[in-house]
């Protein structure tokens, strides 16, 4: 009998995502960071996500409880980041056995209300349920300029490919990055407001995975430089810091891609705005979608293989423990 | 130490409510089925709910998978039907072991892209994760005219007390109404749009339990006339039906109170409009919210003590498996 762990989330999304149904209303439906919903006379679209984090997979038992509330809520401001929007409310599933400490579950709300204050967020509400494992799901609702929202699916042949930040390491020992990420809204805006961005998502399941995500709603290919990837410090120390900068998640860097025609006015207003963080250029998007390369330091030239995590496969680790 | 089942869900959302952020653009922050957020120059307001559904809690790995996806919307339109609103758009986490068959997701999903069809919502989205637990975690978005949505929160003295349908047994061997139910959607909207209903919720966790929140949110008392309670078909064939009428969860009828002056148009209107659902007169609004009381055919009277299903607390089952 076929299970999930036969096709992978890749493959359950690819069968399900063309089957559900859609109001006149979505200009974006489900299969990119957030839906986008239109209302008449509004200047502003709507923005939804929803996201989990779920005990032994997105954190430990012993990771302090108001990081995980916080990373809970990052999580899904990072998908309004991504479509160069505002978060603006959200709403809280708790899931929770019987006998968790009451000192636990105050940590976490503390953790999502300190994220909600940060990002000025309203709690709408949510639902609390007894269950095995401790979960918390969150819906984030943003707004993004009528018609500005970046999507996946815009990248074309030309256009040059930046990534935020440094990438890899997000959960290694040591590492609090998948906990203490900052999202990267003010960025997001900037390049949907401005319109630099012709493509956006965030980095979380590792640029190995999301880029071939960003590749495949554009119908596009790439040359990824791989010599040009900005390392973080966690993977810099270990032995294989490009292959933690490829496959592990949890970066929530934004990736994006900007015309050619715009490549020289965006390099200089970036570094105007945000002088204290890298917008770096590491690839371009080639016209056909089966073009998919690495090119590396030495010269020579590899494919592009999806490598980072995918919920339901067996050969993929969750976000490893932190110490 | 003290854990979730010493404060039990009641205990716990009392703690919370106060301490959660609102914005400004938000009259009906948590703790009401809905939350309700005002739009500038909307003629209508928005409506946010979040439910769960949870494997062995309110349902088992025998019931049919797409029983299960149709209950889980069933359950967030039944919140939406509750403020009088009309629900527009679904959001969908989906959690599972990896080695869930893929028979039983796609019935998951055939279950819920069909009630998502039959109530005319669009599937935004969602996320997909690995966990130890099948569940999925349903965020619905609706509309309700402008300032016309039923809270919990209006009830006064001598306003009277309705039920629609009939109580108790849902999850009872031979009982499938946790699973089939109708939302009240078409009731709920009459009661909003004709300003007959000043308070109103739906009732998931039995009249026990749910009847004493309408009352805590309205700061009032109550006389519920236990004779008068509308009795499930599957209650009645038990020993003690009016205590399953009470205690039992998973009804999703409407709970509504309505003000003496309104009550013989109500009542006239009602009938023209709904002649095959019931709208049951069960008691009476009480100005002190101490007085809360039971009367019996035989006259005699009872404290009305909450009794119904409270998540965490170790008494309570939840919705008991159907055979």
């Amino acid at each position: 009998m076929k299970t999930l762990r036969d096709i992978g989330e890749n493959g359950l999304l690819r069968e399900l995502l063309p089957l559900l149904p859609q109001r006149s209303d979505t200009p974006v439906g489900p299969g990119d960071d957030c839906a986008v919903v239109r209302l008449p006379l509004s200047p502003h679209d709507r923005l939804f996500t929803t996201d989990p984090v779920i005990e032994n997979r997105h954190f430990l038992p012993k990771t302090p409880a108001h990081l995980v509330g916080r990373k809970a809520i990052a999580r899904a401001v990072s998908d309004i980041a991504a479509m160069g929007g505002e978060p603006l409310w959200i709403l809280i599933n708790l899931v929770a056995p019987g006998d968790t400490p009451l000192t636990r579950i105050r940590g976490l709300y503390t953790g999502m209300i300190a994220a909600a204050h940060q990002w000025n967020l309203g709690i709408l509400g949510g639902d609390t349920s007894e269950g095995t494992t401790l979960e918390l799901h969150i819906t984030a609702i943003g707004r993004v300029p009528r018609g500005l929202a970046v999507l996946r699916s815009g990248a074309r042949a030309r256009h040059a490919l930046y990534v935020t930040g440094a990438l890899g390491g997000a959960c290694l020992p040591g590492a609090r990055h998948h906990l203490l990420f900052e999202p990267r809204l003010a960025a997001g805006r900037f390049l949907a407001e401005e319109q630099f961005a012709s493509a956006m998502m965030d980095i979380s399941d590792g640029l190995a995975t999301d880029l071939p995500r960003l590749l495949d709603a554009s119908r596009r290919g790439c040359f990824l430089e791989t010599a040009a990837i900005p390392l973080s410090r966690a993977a810099r120390k270990t032995e294989a810091p490009l292959h933690h900068a490829l496959c592990d998640g949890e970066d929530f860097e934004l990736l994006f891609t900007v015309a050619p025609s715009k490549i020289e006015r965006f390099e200089a207003a970036w570094q105007r705005r945000f002088p204290d963080l890298p917008a770096t250029r590491i690839g371009t998007i080639l016209a056909s979608p089966h073009q998919r390369h690495m090119r590396h330091a030495d010269g020579t030239t590899t494919p592009l293989l999806p490598g980072g995590y995918q919920h339901f496969l067996p050969h993929t680790p969750p976000c490893p423990p932190e110490p």
